[in-house]
């Protein structure tokens, strides 16, 4: 419409999770109408993100630090792993405060349709943290899918040969939900696990 | 949680109309995980069409020349006006091949909810267009809001005292509409503008 650099600004906008064509197109004009306040500094903060973080060689995360602030952390119990598909789901569980371990990034999840095979993710890494003498558990906590569960199977029979403890996330209610919209599977999952009180 | 790059970074593109804090925070990852070939490309791109595209002095249009390419194309008519509230507008109608004439911007529309006066918006600059001696007609199309026919209400007074001819956009039954979904507004406007077959 307006020449070739608000055109390829909409293209790569458009392939942002969240932003259709449609989207970025308005995000496009939004940026445009907002040059110093918006797009200068988005420009500048994605240039500085990709220069400064990297790829953590222990763990996967993402952190300018390589090992990242996890890894490194000496507060942190460098016995416990728990081993989530993607950076995103580290986060989810750093968010809730509730782990105090290292990580282990897989980078995905098994998936015959898509063709991941596991030397595509950070399994065989995994398998060798998991065997230092030093580790005791690893909580598998990818996410409650088939794929992701298919991953978790796969990986604690790798890590059967280790003494490490193998555990997984409980299934269960949502805190805060209503059994009546819950799906059957949680329902039967949560039954079955049920605790005295 | 992994530095102030990437806060920094989720802080900004949160601001993307479309993208929330978590969807935000989703695109960051995504971007960090694509560095090749999407971070690094759209820091150039927005780079390059911050620094090449500017507002069109005469209508309020963003391009890589000013006048704007529509401004300065002799094969449109420089005597019929389409008033736009925003530049996505502009690309609306440009979509639709309709219409060969000249544009004017606004920039917004007038709302006393949030402040937004006659002085805020880019109307005196049509007003001036409007009373060139070669000048037609100007047509509102300003979106079908209380807020947008207000301003074209208001617009509409403003050049009371032009002798250029002042239309809308025709309100109805929307091409491939069905009568059931329609408000009530709408379908009372498709029938008071009836025409005969």
């Amino acid at each position: 419409m307006t020449g070739p650099e608000i055109d390829r600004l909409i293209h790569f906008l458009a392939k942002l999770p969240g932003l259709g064509p449609r989207s970025a197109r308005r995000a496009a004009l939004h940026l445009l109408k907002r040059r110093e306040g918006l797009l200068t500094p988005l420009a500048e903060a994605l240039t500085a993100a990709g220069a400064a973080i990297g790829t953590c060689a222990v763990c996967g995360n993402l952190d300018t630090t390589d090992p990242c602030a996890i890894c490194a952390d000496p507060k942190r119990d460098p016995a416990t792993i728990c081993v989530v598909e993607e950076v995103a789901d580290l986060w989810a569980v750093e968010r809730s405060g509730a782990f105090k371990g290292h990580y282990h990034v897989l980078g995905g999840v098994l998936s015959a349709l898509d063709g991941v095979g596991p030397e595509d993710l950070n399994i065989a890494r995994l398998v060798r943290r998991a065997g230092a003498p030093e580790m005791k558990e690893v909580i598998l906590a990818t996410n409650a899918t088939v794929e992701g569960q298919t991953t978790g199977h796969y990986i604690s029979d790798r890590l059967a040969d280790t003494k490490v403890q193998v555990t997984r996330l409980a299934h269960g209610v949502p805190v805060g939900g209503e059994l009546d919209y819950l799906d059957d599977g949680t329902l039967t999952a949560a039954l079955r696990a049920r605790r005295s009180i």
